[in-house]
């Protein structure tokens, strides 16, 4: 296969595959983008998206990607593939209708897409959020198949309160198309914070109604609606809760220590749904991991938005970017 | 009047009221429960209840009114009225479909149903959340008719945060029946807290579906709807929000500084819907307020759970009961 420097979102029939819950989905297709070269590149880079996002890892996180940046077109070959269940691209048939993927089938369809591409290994994997969890799904699974691995703001097992969440907006998801906007106004509240509310919708001392924290809600919702379906929403909600590494391993424990690669993992001070404990936890089970703790006025949203300061500490603890 | 212990409903009619919009509500009739003698009672206590609770406090807090309780009903006469806007009793006509009430027009109903009932000062008012919204603004209304006061997991100015939450809930609302449970399911999570739900909803570590914490949320949104209306639900999150006692009142410090009152004001360590912070600026700017804080794992709902260490601080801080 002959690589070009390619930025256009490709295709790749990967065949079958079996969930793990044993659903068979038939004739899958990955959607994926590769920034770079892969046949001579100095590093192999592999992005995992998070929930809404796509494979054009470029256009959500541009001050991470791009000619001089940190992951560098010019000496890299980033690789970013849509998740099973997303909208973006990444399709499959199957005769369930809403059939439970897990955390590990989006890896199992990866992995196959990196086999097709003939990627032997991958020298640097990373993700935030649902990102994250299957960069640390991946590592344990294949762990000599990643060198390095760098996650941020996850967990190795979704929180009751995650899944509390999540549910919410399933129940709203069940009530039209406009469940979609109220999904995702819910999810806003645990991207931000009281304190980025407070100082970001501002209202008139005499208001009575008609406040900015309400449009803010309703502008988010539609925002979301115009670009996304609430099939793929709630597919992808329900995989965000089946994580959990431990699951028919034994325990959390036991499945973190599997992960050989050099890893750095990061938490968000002010990150209301995967508090920090939870990143603590990871690093602390993990043979080979370093914790650091960015502050940030964001959030959960800081893993996409506190690019300078997630910048230093990758430059810090990989001397290959 | 003849008063006598009762504990029934009881309706009166207060005729039209001016909301503080300009708009006119006839024919406003008021459910109210007293428990005990109005006319030869010790002290007069003016309980002010919450979102989705009723006028007949006993039930929603058992531990707090009773024969041998701290709001004694053997010497206290205990009053308690619901509110405008919800679906308890209280009710009103209006030739608009969603009039806007605020916490100040809710008290102006009830500062005519005392007027009515003949009381010319009530020795103790008390609320929660909600509640605490009333008995700041009817203490700074009518700053002489209150003689001490206490509130407890409230503020002086609805949050952004705590609007953005409301909104949340009422584009559920908005999407029929069911939205009612979704506004409820979302509600819990700003009433509990990640570590509330982290201990209560355990799963087995091999589950990849059907969580604890979602079967909760989908239980506490049937249960409301079964004793709640959308309607009810809307308006009052509305009411909610329009919280803000230095709404043409020059500043919060200037409003808050009319209240004469003894007062108590209590804020609860885990409560993310109405953080300390804002409890602690209540007490701040009043002449004559205490703060105390205590400690519980229930978040928000500490306010109606933890009656023991509420009890203990009222005792320490009012006499006569």
């Amino acid at each position: 296969m002959k690589s070009e420097l390619k930025k256009m979102l490709e295709y790749l029939e990967i065949g079958d595959l079996v969930l793990e819950n044993g659903t068979l989905i038939r004739n899958v297709r990955i959607a994926y983008n590769v920034y770079g070269n892969i046949d001579n590149a100095e590093k192999i880079i592999w992005i995992c998206h998070a929930l809404t996002a796509n494979s054009d890892a470029e256009t959500w996180w541009p001050e991470m990607i791009g000619k001089d940046e940190i992951f560098n077109t010019d000496k890299h070959a980033i690789i970013c593939a849509n998740v099973l269940g997303s909208c973006y691209g990444t399709t499959f048939e199957c005769e369930e209708e809403k059939p439970l993927i897990t955390v590990r089938d989006m890896v199992s369809a990866h992995q196959k897409l990196a086999d097709s591409l003939k990627i032997s290994s991958i020298d640097f994997l990373l993700g935030g959020s649902l990102g994250g969890m299957q960069c640390l799904e991946w590592s344990i699974i294949n762990p000599d198949f990643i060198k390095n691995l760098f996650v941020i703001a996850t967990n190795c097992k979704h929180s009751s309160w995650g899944i509390a969440f999540n549910e919410a907006q399933r129940m709203a998801l069940e009530l039209g198309e406009k469940g979609l906007d109220a999904a995702r106004a819910i999810a806003m509240l645990s991207y931000r914070n009281y304190k980025t509310y407070e100082y970001s919708q501002v209202d008139d001392i005499n208001a009575a109604d008609d406040f900015s924290a309400a449009s803010y809600q309703r502008y988010q919702g539609e925002k979301l609606r115009k670009r996304f379906t609430p099939s793929a929403y709630y597919s992808l909600s329900k995989s965000m809760d089946s994580n959990n590494v431990g699951r028919n391993r034994g325990s959390l424990e036991k499945a973190l220590s599997k992960i050989t690669a050099k890893t750095l993992v990061i938490g968000i001070d002010s990150d209301i749904l995967f508090p920090v404990n939870e990143q603590q936890y990871i690093a602390k089970n993990m043979e080979n991991a370093v914790y650091e703790q960015i502050k940030s006025k964001y959030g959960h949203d800081g893993f996409l938005l506190e690019t300078d300061k997630i910048k230093t500490l990758l430059k810090k603890h990989f001397d290959f970017l």
